[in-house]
Protein backbone atom coordinates (compact mmCIF):
# COMPACT_ATOMS: atom_id res chain seq x y z
CA UNK A 1 0.00 0.00 0.00
CA UNK A 2 3.45 2.33 0.41
CA UNK A 3 6.12 0.59 -1.56
CA UNK A 4 4.59 0.18 -5.31
CA UNK A 5 2.92 4.05 -5.12
CA UNK A 6 6.71 4.86 -3.96
CA UNK A 7 7.89 2.52 -6.52
CA UNK A 8 5.93 3.85 -9.33
CA UNK A 9 6.71 7.26 -8.78
CA UNK A 10 10.98 5.87 -9.41
CA UNK A 11 11.96 6.22 -5.58
CA UNK A 12 14.98 4.27 -5.98
CA UNK A 13 15.57 2.60 -2.18
CA UNK A 14 12.20 1.09 -0.87
CA UNK A 15 12.61 -0.22 2.46
CA UNK A 16 10.36 -2.12 5.16
CA UNK A 17 10.14 -2.41 9.33
CA UNK A 18 8.23 -4.89 10.56
CA UNK A 19 8.24 -5.78 14.56
CA UNK A 20 10.18 -8.61 15.70
CA UNK A 21 7.89 -10.94 17.78
CA UNK A 22 9.95 -12.84 20.58
CA UNK A 23 12.17 -15.61 18.70
CA UNK A 24 9.43 -15.69 16.06
CA UNK A 25 10.82 -15.95 12.41
CA UNK A 26 9.12 -12.79 9.75
CA UNK A 27 5.71 -13.30 8.92
CA UNK A 28 6.37 -14.69 5.70
CA UNK A 29 2.53 -13.09 4.24
CA UNK A 30 4.26 -10.15 5.30
CA UNK A 31 7.83 -11.36 3.29
CA UNK A 32 5.95 -12.28 0.33
CA UNK A 33 3.84 -9.21 -0.20
CA UNK A 34 7.34 -7.02 0.77
CA UNK A 35 8.86 -9.26 -1.96
CA UNK A 36 5.86 -8.46 -4.78
CA UNK A 37 5.81 -5.06 -4.02
CA UNK A 38 9.62 -5.03 -4.98
CA UNK A 39 10.70 -3.59 -1.27
CA UNK A 40 14.70 -3.59 -0.96
CA UNK A 41 15.39 -4.32 2.38
CA UNK A 42 13.66 -5.25 5.60
CA UNK A 43 14.64 -4.68 8.89
CA UNK A 44 12.87 -6.00 12.36
CA UNK A 45 12.10 -3.50 14.61
CA UNK A 46 8.60 -1.72 14.87
CA UNK A 47 6.79 1.46 16.62
CA UNK A 48 8.98 4.39 17.90
CA UNK A 49 12.26 2.87 17.51
CA UNK A 50 11.67 2.02 13.53
CA UNK A 51 10.59 5.59 13.45
CA UNK A 52 13.43 7.15 15.04
CA UNK A 53 15.86 4.96 13.43
CA UNK A 54 14.98 5.78 9.49
CA UNK A 55 14.27 9.31 10.43
CA UNK A 56 18.26 9.57 11.70
CA UNK A 57 20.10 6.73 11.16
CA UNK A 58 21.89 4.01 12.82
CA UNK A 59 24.28 1.99 11.96
CA UNK A 60 22.61 -0.64 10.55
CA UNK A 61 19.85 1.74 9.38
CA UNK A 62 20.71 4.24 6.54
CA UNK A 63 18.75 7.75 7.29
CA UNK A 64 15.85 7.73 4.68
CA UNK A 65 13.59 11.42 3.12
CA UNK A 66 10.23 9.77 3.64
CA UNK A 67 8.52 7.63 5.91
CA UNK A 68 5.01 5.85 5.38
CA UNK A 69 1.99 3.88 6.85
CA UNK A 70 0.10 3.98 9.42
CA UNK A 71 0.37 2.64 13.02
CA UNK A 72 -0.58 2.86 16.42
CA UNK A 73 -1.26 6.10 18.64
CA UNK A 74 2.82 6.13 18.95
CA UNK A 75 3.72 5.45 15.70
CA UNK A 76 1.75 8.20 14.91
CA UNK A 77 3.31 10.67 17.54
CA UNK A 78 6.80 9.40 16.40
CA UNK A 79 6.15 10.61 12.92
CA UNK A 80 4.74 13.85 13.98
CA UNK A 81 8.08 14.58 16.16
CA UNK A 82 10.80 13.80 13.14
CA UNK A 83 8.51 15.42 10.66
CA UNK A 84 10.64 18.06 9.00
CA UNK A 85 13.49 15.98 9.47
CA UNK A 86 12.36 13.58 7.00
CA UNK A 87 8.91 13.56 5.13
CA UNK A 88 5.16 11.61 6.31
CA UNK A 89 2.76 11.04 4.68
CA UNK A 90 0.62 11.81 7.60
CA UNK A 91 -0.35 11.66 10.78
CA UNK A 92 -2.85 8.85 10.91
CA UNK A 93 -5.59 8.58 13.98
CA UNK A 94 -8.23 5.53 14.38
CA UNK A 95 -9.77 3.97 11.31
CA UNK A 96 -13.32 5.15 10.12
CA UNK A 97 -16.22 4.43 7.82
CA UNK A 98 -19.37 6.05 7.03
CA UNK A 99 -21.72 4.25 5.00
CA UNK A 100 -24.38 6.45 3.23
CA UNK A 101 -27.41 3.98 2.39
CA UNK A 102 -30.83 4.48 1.32
CA UNK A 103 -33.85 2.12 1.23
CA UNK A 104 -32.44 -0.37 -1.64
CA UNK A 105 -29.74 -1.06 0.37
CA UNK A 106 -29.02 -4.31 2.08
CA UNK A 107 -29.24 -4.39 5.93
CA UNK A 108 -26.97 -7.58 5.72
CA UNK A 109 -24.49 -5.64 3.48
CA UNK A 110 -24.64 -2.79 5.97
CA UNK A 111 -24.16 -4.13 9.36
CA UNK A 112 -21.15 -6.64 7.70
CA UNK A 113 -19.59 -3.26 6.56
CA UNK A 114 -20.08 -1.67 10.05
CA UNK A 115 -18.62 -4.58 11.96
CA UNK A 116 -15.38 -4.86 9.56
CA UNK A 117 -14.63 -1.54 10.36
CA UNK A 118 -15.70 -1.69 14.34
CA UNK A 119 -13.04 -4.90 15.09
CA UNK A 120 -9.62 -3.35 14.35
CA UNK A 121 -9.83 -2.08 17.08
CA UNK A 122 -11.60 -0.28 20.27
CA UNK A 123 -11.05 3.41 19.08
CA UNK A 124 -12.81 2.22 15.47
CA UNK A 125 -15.54 4.39 14.04
CA UNK A 126 -18.34 3.19 11.84
CA UNK A 127 -21.47 5.27 11.35
CA UNK A 128 -24.52 4.54 9.00
CA UNK A 129 -25.93 7.63 7.88
CA UNK A 130 -29.65 6.71 5.64
CA UNK A 131 -33.18 7.91 5.22
CA UNK A 132 -34.93 4.46 6.02
CA UNK A 133 -35.78 4.07 9.70
CA UNK A 134 -36.71 0.41 8.21
CA UNK A 135 -33.49 0.03 7.07
CA UNK A 136 -32.34 1.31 10.48
CA UNK A 137 -34.77 -1.56 12.20
CA UNK A 138 -33.39 -4.19 9.74
CA UNK A 139 -29.35 -3.40 10.48
CA UNK A 140 -29.53 -3.07 13.85
CA UNK A 141 -31.07 -6.87 14.11
CA UNK A 142 -28.09 -8.05 11.83
CA UNK A 143 -25.39 -6.76 13.76
CA UNK A 144 -27.15 -8.35 17.06
CA UNK A 145 -26.70 -11.41 15.25
CA UNK A 146 -23.41 -11.03 13.71
CA UNK A 147 -21.63 -9.84 16.54
CA UNK A 148 -22.94 -12.62 18.21
CA UNK A 149 -20.77 -15.25 16.28
CA UNK A 150 -18.20 -13.26 15.47
CA UNK A 151 -14.63 -14.20 16.60
CA UNK A 152 -13.59 -10.35 17.67
CA UNK A 153 -17.31 -9.85 18.68
CA UNK A 154 -16.52 -8.19 21.80
CA UNK A 155 -14.20 -5.68 20.09
CA UNK A 156 -16.22 -5.00 17.53
CA UNK A 157 -18.88 -4.51 20.14
CA UNK A 158 -17.01 -2.10 22.19
CA UNK A 159 -16.01 -0.01 19.31
CA UNK A 160 -19.47 0.45 18.11
CA UNK A 161 -20.46 1.22 21.57
CA UNK A 162 -18.06 3.98 21.58
CA UNK A 163 -18.31 5.56 18.57
CA UNK A 164 -20.78 4.01 16.75
CA UNK A 165 -23.78 6.12 15.58
CA UNK A 166 -26.60 5.05 12.85
CA UNK A 167 -28.19 8.52 12.12
CA UNK A 168 -31.57 9.29 10.61
CA UNK A 169 -31.20 12.02 7.57
CA UNK A 170 -34.28 13.76 5.84
CA UNK A 171 -32.41 12.82 2.60
CA UNK A 172 -29.53 11.56 0.56
CA UNK A 173 -28.16 15.42 0.46
CA UNK A 174 -28.40 15.75 4.11
CA UNK A 175 -26.18 12.63 4.43
CA UNK A 176 -23.74 13.56 1.99
CA UNK A 177 -23.29 16.75 3.77
CA UNK A 178 -23.07 15.58 7.06
CA UNK A 179 -20.00 13.02 5.26
CA UNK A 180 -18.37 16.24 3.82
CA UNK A 181 -18.36 18.00 6.79
CA UNK A 182 -16.73 14.70 9.13
CA UNK A 183 -14.57 14.08 5.97
CA UNK A 184 -14.14 10.16 6.61
CA UNK A 185 -11.58 8.20 6.21
CA UNK A 186 -13.86 5.87 4.19
CA UNK A 187 -17.38 6.61 2.54
CA UNK A 188 -19.32 4.09 1.05
CA UNK A 189 -22.23 4.93 -0.89
CA UNK A 190 -24.70 2.51 -0.73
CA UNK A 191 -27.75 3.91 -3.06
CA UNK A 192 -29.21 3.66 -6.05
CA UNK A 193 -27.45 5.02 -8.53
CA UNK A 194 -24.41 5.82 -6.67
CA UNK A 195 -21.88 7.53 -9.27
CA UNK A 196 -24.91 10.25 -9.68
CA UNK A 197 -23.23 11.25 -6.01
CA UNK A 198 -19.49 10.81 -7.00
CA UNK A 199 -19.47 14.41 -7.85
CA UNK A 200 -20.85 15.75 -4.48
CA UNK A 201 -18.19 14.28 -2.29
CA UNK A 202 -15.90 16.93 -1.21
CA UNK A 203 -14.30 15.49 1.41
CA UNK A 204 -13.54 11.66 1.87
CA UNK A 205 -10.10 9.99 2.39
CA UNK A 206 -11.65 7.50 -0.36
CA UNK A 207 -14.76 6.89 -1.82
CA UNK A 208 -16.37 3.48 -2.35
CA UNK A 209 -19.83 3.59 -4.59
CA UNK A 210 -22.04 1.00 -4.74
CA UNK A 211 -23.61 -2.31 -3.22
CA UNK A 212 -20.53 -4.32 -4.11
CA UNK A 213 -17.49 -1.97 -3.46
CA UNK A 214 -17.37 -2.60 0.78
CA UNK A 215 -14.36 -0.64 1.99
CA UNK A 216 -12.75 -4.44 2.53
CA UNK A 217 -12.01 -4.76 -0.77
CA UNK A 218 -9.78 -1.22 -1.12
CA UNK A 219 -8.04 -3.35 2.22
CA UNK A 220 -6.68 -5.75 0.36
CA UNK A 221 -7.29 -5.59 -3.98
CA UNK A 222 -9.35 -2.78 -5.38
CA UNK A 223 -6.46 -1.01 -6.10
CA UNK A 224 -5.66 2.42 -4.93
CA UNK A 225 -3.35 2.60 -1.63
CA UNK A 226 -5.34 1.72 1.26
CA UNK A 227 -3.68 4.22 2.66
CA UNK A 228 -6.18 7.04 3.92
CA UNK A 229 -5.95 10.30 5.79
CA UNK A 230 -7.93 9.92 8.85
CA UNK A 231 -10.01 12.10 11.51
CA UNK A 232 -11.13 14.83 9.21
CA UNK A 233 -7.93 15.75 7.44
CA UNK A 234 -8.87 14.40 3.92
CA UNK A 235 -10.09 18.34 3.90
CA UNK A 236 -6.21 18.99 3.07
CA UNK A 237 -4.88 15.53 2.52
CA UNK A 238 -5.06 12.86 0.18
CA UNK A 239 -5.27 9.01 0.19
CA UNK A 240 -1.43 7.90 -0.98
CA UNK A 241 -0.59 7.76 -4.47
CA UNK A 242 2.56 8.68 -6.88
CA UNK A 243 1.94 12.14 -6.17
CA UNK A 244 3.05 12.01 -2.97
CA UNK A 245 6.43 10.30 -4.03
CA UNK A 246 6.74 13.33 -6.74
CA UNK A 247 8.57 16.73 -6.59
CA UNK A 248 8.59 19.89 -8.67
CA UNK A 249 11.09 22.00 -8.67
CA UNK A 250 10.88 25.38 -10.74
CA UNK A 251 14.04 26.34 -12.86
CA UNK A 252 14.14 30.06 -13.76
CA UNK A 253 16.37 30.96 -16.71
CA UNK A 254 16.05 34.60 -17.91
CA UNK A 255 17.22 36.26 -20.78
CA UNK A 256 19.81 39.29 -20.86
CA UNK A 257 16.54 41.44 -22.50
CA UNK A 258 13.53 39.72 -19.94
CA UNK A 259 15.92 40.39 -17.00
CA UNK A 260 16.21 44.15 -18.66
CA UNK A 261 12.51 44.29 -18.77
CA UNK A 262 11.89 43.19 -15.05
CA UNK A 263 14.41 44.33 -13.37
CA UNK A 264 13.60 47.60 -12.34
CA UNK A 265 10.50 46.86 -10.88
CA UNK A 266 12.50 44.07 -8.75
CA UNK A 267 14.25 46.88 -7.42
CA UNK A 268 11.47 49.00 -6.31
CA UNK A 269 10.07 46.03 -4.77
CA UNK A 270 13.64 45.60 -2.71
CA UNK A 271 13.87 49.17 -1.81
CA UNK A 272 10.39 48.78 -0.24
CA UNK A 273 11.80 45.79 1.74
CA UNK A 274 14.65 48.07 3.06
CA UNK A 275 17.48 45.34 0.95
CA UNK A 276 20.06 47.14 -0.60
CA UNK A 277 21.74 43.99 -1.04
CA UNK A 278 19.21 43.04 -2.93
CA UNK A 279 18.53 45.49 -5.16
CA UNK A 280 22.60 45.64 -5.79
CA UNK A 281 22.65 42.29 -7.23
CA UNK A 282 20.01 43.50 -9.74
CA UNK A 283 21.77 47.19 -10.32
CA UNK A 284 25.42 45.61 -10.80
CA UNK A 285 23.68 43.55 -13.93
CA UNK A 286 21.68 46.37 -14.88
CA UNK A 287 24.83 48.93 -15.15
CA UNK A 288 27.38 45.88 -17.07
CA UNK A 289 24.08 45.65 -19.75
CA UNK A 290 24.34 48.88 -19.97
CA UNK A 291 27.62 49.08 -20.71
CA UNK A 292 27.95 46.71 -22.43
CA UNK A 293 24.59 48.50 -25.06
CA UNK B 1 3.81 33.59 -3.01
CA UNK B 2 1.38 31.58 -1.78
CA UNK B 3 -1.95 33.34 -2.25
CA UNK B 4 -1.66 33.17 -5.84
CA UNK B 5 -0.93 29.09 -6.56
CA UNK B 6 -3.81 28.42 -3.52
CA UNK B 7 -6.11 30.65 -5.92
CA UNK B 8 -5.22 28.67 -9.02
CA UNK B 9 -5.67 25.59 -7.48
CA UNK B 10 -9.53 26.95 -6.70
CA UNK B 11 -9.10 27.36 -2.92
CA UNK B 12 -12.10 29.33 -2.08
CA UNK B 13 -11.20 31.41 0.69
CA UNK B 14 -7.32 32.86 1.17
CA UNK B 15 -6.58 34.97 4.32
CA UNK B 16 -3.79 36.55 5.33
CA UNK B 17 -2.31 37.32 8.51
CA UNK B 18 0.55 40.70 9.25
CA UNK B 19 1.66 41.30 12.83
CA UNK B 20 0.61 44.60 14.18
CA UNK B 21 3.78 47.17 15.26
CA UNK B 22 2.47 48.99 17.95
CA UNK B 23 0.02 51.58 16.58
CA UNK B 24 0.82 52.09 12.98
CA UNK B 25 -1.41 51.52 10.32
CA UNK B 26 -0.77 48.29 8.02
CA UNK B 27 2.07 48.50 5.48
CA UNK B 28 0.36 49.68 2.03
CA UNK B 29 2.95 47.52 0.05
CA UNK B 30 1.33 44.43 1.71
CA UNK B 31 -2.11 45.67 1.51
CA UNK B 32 -1.47 45.97 -2.10
CA UNK B 33 0.46 42.62 -2.76
CA UNK B 34 -2.67 41.32 -0.87
CA UNK B 35 -5.34 42.88 -3.15
CA UNK B 36 -3.61 41.77 -6.33
CA UNK B 37 -3.16 38.38 -5.06
CA UNK B 38 -6.60 38.16 -4.46
CA UNK B 39 -6.24 37.91 -0.52
CA UNK B 40 -10.28 37.63 0.77
CA UNK B 41 -9.02 38.96 4.43
CA UNK B 42 -6.57 40.15 6.41
CA UNK B 43 -6.15 39.69 9.97
CA UNK B 44 -3.80 42.18 12.52
CA UNK B 45 -2.10 38.88 13.94
CA UNK B 46 1.27 37.77 13.83
CA UNK B 47 3.90 34.90 15.00
CA UNK B 48 2.90 32.16 17.10
CA UNK B 49 -0.51 33.84 18.21
CA UNK B 50 -1.17 33.86 14.22
CA UNK B 51 -0.59 30.16 13.47
CA UNK B 52 -2.33 28.72 16.73
CA UNK B 53 -5.62 31.16 15.44
CA UNK B 54 -5.18 29.91 12.09
CA UNK B 55 -4.95 26.20 13.69
CA UNK B 56 -7.82 26.12 15.87
CA UNK B 57 -9.71 29.10 15.35
CA UNK B 58 -10.73 31.73 17.41
CA UNK B 59 -13.95 34.29 17.97
CA UNK B 60 -12.50 36.61 15.08
CA UNK B 61 -10.45 34.19 13.26
CA UNK B 62 -11.91 31.05 11.52
CA UNK B 63 -9.99 27.51 11.51
CA UNK B 64 -8.26 27.38 8.38
CA UNK B 65 -7.32 24.29 6.25
CA UNK B 66 -3.95 24.97 5.62
CA UNK B 67 -1.00 27.42 6.64
CA UNK B 68 1.58 28.24 4.30
CA UNK B 69 4.43 30.71 4.31
CA UNK B 70 7.61 30.69 5.81
CA UNK B 71 8.41 32.64 9.11
CA UNK B 72 11.01 32.33 11.89
CA UNK B 73 12.33 29.75 14.31
CA UNK B 74 9.25 30.28 16.84
CA UNK B 75 6.78 30.28 13.55
CA UNK B 76 8.19 27.52 12.52
CA UNK B 77 8.19 25.40 15.32
CA UNK B 78 4.66 26.69 15.49
CA UNK B 79 3.75 25.35 12.56
CA UNK B 80 5.38 21.99 13.12
CA UNK B 81 3.44 21.41 16.66
CA UNK B 82 0.14 22.62 14.74
CA UNK B 83 0.72 19.92 11.49
CA UNK B 84 -1.74 17.08 11.36
CA UNK B 85 -4.86 19.79 13.11
CA UNK B 86 -3.88 21.71 9.92
CA UNK B 87 -2.24 21.03 7.14
CA UNK B 88 1.09 23.20 6.30
CA UNK B 89 3.45 23.75 3.63
CA UNK B 90 6.57 22.93 5.43
CA UNK B 91 8.93 23.62 8.30
CA UNK B 92 11.67 26.33 6.76
CA UNK B 93 14.77 27.13 8.39
CA UNK B 94 17.42 30.24 7.87
CA UNK B 95 17.28 30.87 3.64
CA UNK B 96 20.30 29.44 2.03
CA UNK B 97 22.07 29.27 -1.79
CA UNK B 98 25.13 27.94 -3.19
CA UNK B 99 26.24 29.95 -6.28
CA UNK B 100 28.30 27.29 -8.74
CA UNK B 101 30.13 29.72 -11.19
CA UNK B 102 33.35 29.14 -13.66
CA UNK B 103 35.84 30.76 -15.29
CA UNK B 104 33.77 32.88 -17.45
CA UNK B 105 31.74 34.38 -14.50
CA UNK B 106 31.62 37.99 -13.55
CA UNK B 107 32.65 38.42 -9.91
CA UNK B 108 30.87 41.38 -9.10
CA UNK B 109 27.48 38.96 -9.71
CA UNK B 110 29.04 36.39 -7.59
CA UNK B 111 30.08 38.85 -4.75
CA UNK B 112 26.55 40.58 -4.95
CA UNK B 113 24.52 37.28 -4.62
CA UNK B 114 25.82 36.34 -1.69
CA UNK B 115 25.45 39.05 -0.13
CA UNK B 116 21.87 39.59 -0.90
CA UNK B 117 21.35 36.01 0.47
CA UNK B 118 23.70 36.99 3.80
CA UNK B 119 21.79 40.41 4.10
CA UNK B 120 18.41 38.22 5.38
CA UNK B 121 19.93 37.23 9.38
CA UNK B 122 22.75 36.29 10.39
CA UNK B 123 21.73 32.75 10.16
CA UNK B 124 21.54 33.17 6.10
CA UNK B 125 23.90 30.58 4.28
CA UNK B 126 25.78 31.90 1.19
CA UNK B 127 27.97 29.32 -0.79
CA UNK B 128 30.06 29.84 -3.60
CA UNK B 129 31.29 26.45 -5.86
CA UNK B 130 33.79 27.19 -8.11
CA UNK B 131 36.37 25.38 -10.05
CA UNK B 132 38.47 28.94 -10.60
CA UNK B 133 40.78 29.65 -7.88
CA UNK B 134 41.29 32.94 -9.79
CA UNK B 135 37.51 33.83 -9.63
CA UNK B 136 37.63 33.32 -5.86
CA UNK B 137 40.47 35.83 -5.62
CA UNK B 138 38.51 38.33 -7.43
CA UNK B 139 34.88 37.21 -5.60
CA UNK B 140 36.64 37.95 -2.48
CA UNK B 141 38.21 41.71 -3.18
CA UNK B 142 34.10 42.10 -4.43
CA UNK B 143 32.86 41.09 -1.57
CA UNK B 144 34.87 43.33 0.98
CA UNK B 145 34.11 46.41 -1.40
CA UNK B 146 30.46 45.54 -1.44
CA UNK B 147 30.31 45.27 2.13
CA UNK B 148 31.89 48.42 3.46
CA UNK B 149 28.88 50.46 1.84
CA UNK B 150 25.99 48.26 1.90
CA UNK B 151 23.78 49.44 4.88
CA UNK B 152 22.95 46.17 6.01
CA UNK B 153 27.02 45.35 5.92
CA UNK B 154 27.16 44.44 9.35
CA UNK B 155 24.28 41.85 9.02
CA UNK B 156 26.17 40.11 5.99
CA UNK B 157 29.61 40.19 7.11
CA UNK B 158 28.37 38.44 10.13
CA UNK B 159 26.31 35.78 8.24
CA UNK B 160 28.98 35.14 5.87
CA UNK B 161 31.42 34.61 8.51
CA UNK B 162 29.67 32.27 10.43
CA UNK B 163 27.64 29.92 7.34
CA UNK B 164 29.52 31.44 4.22
CA UNK B 165 32.12 29.40 2.35
CA UNK B 166 34.00 29.86 -0.58
CA UNK B 167 34.55 26.50 -2.11
CA UNK B 168 36.83 24.99 -4.68
CA UNK B 169 36.17 22.07 -6.34
CA UNK B 170 38.29 19.74 -9.28
CA UNK B 171 35.13 20.68 -12.04
CA UNK B 172 31.23 21.30 -12.26
CA UNK B 173 30.66 17.71 -12.25
CA UNK B 174 32.17 17.92 -8.35
CA UNK B 175 30.21 21.34 -7.90
CA UNK B 176 26.96 19.54 -8.82
CA UNK B 177 27.26 16.86 -6.82
CA UNK B 178 28.36 18.83 -3.57
CA UNK B 179 25.00 20.73 -4.47
CA UNK B 180 22.79 17.65 -4.54
CA UNK B 181 24.35 16.20 -1.61
CA UNK B 182 23.21 19.71 0.56
CA UNK B 183 20.09 20.28 -1.30
CA UNK B 184 19.98 23.84 -1.19
CA UNK B 185 16.92 26.08 -0.98
CA UNK B 186 18.37 28.01 -3.91
CA UNK B 187 20.78 26.87 -6.39
CA UNK B 188 22.40 28.76 -9.04
CA UNK B 189 24.56 28.08 -12.06
CA UNK B 190 26.77 30.51 -13.52
CA UNK B 191 28.19 28.62 -15.90
CA UNK B 192 29.08 28.63 -19.79
CA UNK B 193 25.63 26.50 -21.24
CA UNK B 194 23.75 26.87 -17.79
CA UNK B 195 20.81 24.60 -19.46
CA UNK B 196 23.36 21.78 -20.08
CA UNK B 197 23.32 21.13 -16.42
CA UNK B 198 20.44 21.18 -15.22
CA UNK B 199 18.75 17.75 -15.82
CA UNK B 200 21.88 16.67 -13.36
CA UNK B 201 20.27 19.28 -10.38
CA UNK B 202 18.45 16.51 -8.33
CA UNK B 203 17.99 17.85 -4.97
CA UNK B 204 17.43 22.37 -4.77
CA UNK B 205 14.77 24.24 -4.01
CA UNK B 206 14.89 26.57 -6.78
CA UNK B 207 17.42 26.34 -9.88
CA UNK B 208 18.22 29.82 -11.35
CA UNK B 209 20.20 29.44 -14.39
CA UNK B 210 22.79 31.86 -15.87
CA UNK B 211 24.18 35.38 -15.45
CA UNK B 212 21.13 37.08 -15.69
CA UNK B 213 18.93 34.84 -13.55
CA UNK B 214 20.14 35.77 -9.84
CA UNK B 215 18.31 34.25 -6.93
CA UNK B 216 17.14 37.78 -5.58
CA UNK B 217 14.60 38.09 -9.48
CA UNK B 218 12.73 35.11 -8.09
CA UNK B 219 12.32 36.80 -4.58
CA UNK B 220 10.39 39.37 -6.22
CA UNK B 221 9.31 39.01 -9.75
CA UNK B 222 10.49 36.26 -11.71
CA UNK B 223 7.57 33.66 -11.60
CA UNK B 224 7.47 30.37 -9.14
CA UNK B 225 6.48 31.00 -5.94
CA UNK B 226 9.64 31.54 -3.77
CA UNK B 227 8.40 29.23 -0.61
CA UNK B 228 11.28 26.69 -1.68
CA UNK B 229 12.47 24.08 1.39
CA UNK B 230 15.72 24.48 3.26
CA UNK B 231 17.90 22.43 5.42
CA UNK B 232 18.18 19.80 2.80
CA UNK B 233 14.16 19.15 2.58
CA UNK B 234 14.57 19.63 -1.08
CA UNK B 235 15.68 15.52 -1.22
CA UNK B 236 11.98 15.31 0.08
CA UNK B 237 9.67 18.31 -0.20
CA UNK B 238 9.17 20.90 -3.04
CA UNK B 239 8.93 24.87 -4.41
CA UNK B 240 5.23 25.83 -3.10
CA UNK B 241 2.99 25.36 -6.16
CA UNK B 242 -0.50 24.68 -7.46
CA UNK B 243 0.06 21.00 -6.85
CA UNK B 244 0.08 21.59 -2.61
CA UNK B 245 -3.18 22.76 -3.00
CA UNK B 246 -4.75 19.97 -4.99
CA UNK B 247 -6.19 16.66 -3.14
CA UNK B 248 -7.26 13.30 -5.30
CA UNK B 249 -9.99 11.13 -4.16
CA UNK B 250 -9.61 7.36 -5.10
CA UNK B 251 -12.86 6.10 -6.32
CA UNK B 252 -13.79 2.38 -6.51
CA UNK B 253 -16.76 1.26 -8.34
CA UNK B 254 -16.57 -2.61 -8.34
CA UNK B 255 -19.28 -4.55 -10.88
CA UNK B 256 -20.95 -7.55 -9.30
CA UNK B 257 -18.73 -9.39 -11.70
CA UNK B 258 -15.19 -8.14 -10.59
CA UNK B 259 -16.29 -7.83 -7.43
CA UNK B 260 -16.46 -11.50 -8.18
CA UNK B 261 -13.87 -12.35 -9.16
CA UNK B 262 -11.66 -10.68 -6.36
CA UNK B 263 -13.53 -11.48 -4.07
CA UNK B 264 -11.96 -15.06 -2.93
CA UNK B 265 -8.76 -13.38 -2.59
CA UNK B 266 -9.45 -10.82 -0.45
CA UNK B 267 -11.27 -13.26 1.49
CA UNK B 268 -7.97 -15.29 2.22
CA UNK B 269 -5.81 -12.40 2.78
CA UNK B 270 -8.77 -11.64 5.59
CA UNK B 271 -7.94 -14.80 7.15
CA UNK B 272 -4.35 -14.70 6.84
CA UNK B 273 -4.60 -11.44 9.02
CA UNK B 274 -7.27 -13.27 10.92
CA UNK B 275 -9.69 -10.40 10.58
CA UNK B 276 -13.06 -12.56 9.72
CA UNK B 277 -15.14 -9.43 10.12
CA UNK B 278 -13.52 -8.56 6.92
CA UNK B 279 -13.53 -11.86 5.62
CA UNK B 280 -17.46 -11.37 6.14
CA UNK B 281 -18.17 -8.66 5.11
CA UNK B 282 -17.28 -10.17 1.57
CA UNK B 283 -18.76 -13.77 1.85
CA UNK B 284 -22.26 -12.13 2.88
CA UNK B 285 -21.96 -10.37 -0.62
CA UNK B 286 -20.93 -13.54 -2.47
CA UNK B 287 -23.14 -15.80 -1.07
CA UNK B 288 -25.93 -12.58 -2.32
CA UNK B 289 -24.41 -13.50 -5.60
CA UNK B 290 -24.76 -17.21 -5.62
CA UNK B 291 -28.33 -17.59 -4.53
CA UNK B 292 -28.96 -14.59 -7.52
CA UNK B 293 -27.33 -16.78 -9.77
Amino acid sequence: MTAIPARVAGVKEVILTTPRRGAEPLNPAVMAAAHIAGVDAVYQIGGVPAIAAMAYGTESIAKVDKICGPGNIFVAYAKKLVQGQVDIDGIFGPTETIVIADDTAQASFCAADMIAQAEHDPLSTAILVTDSSDLIDQVELELELRLSTLERGDMARDALERQGRIVLVEDLDEAVELANRIAPEHLCMMVADPWTWAGKVKNAGGLFLGEYSPEVMGDYIAGPSHVMPTGGTARFNSALSVHHFMRTMPVVGLTPQTFRNLGEAAVQIAHVEGLTGHSGAIEVRLESLKARA
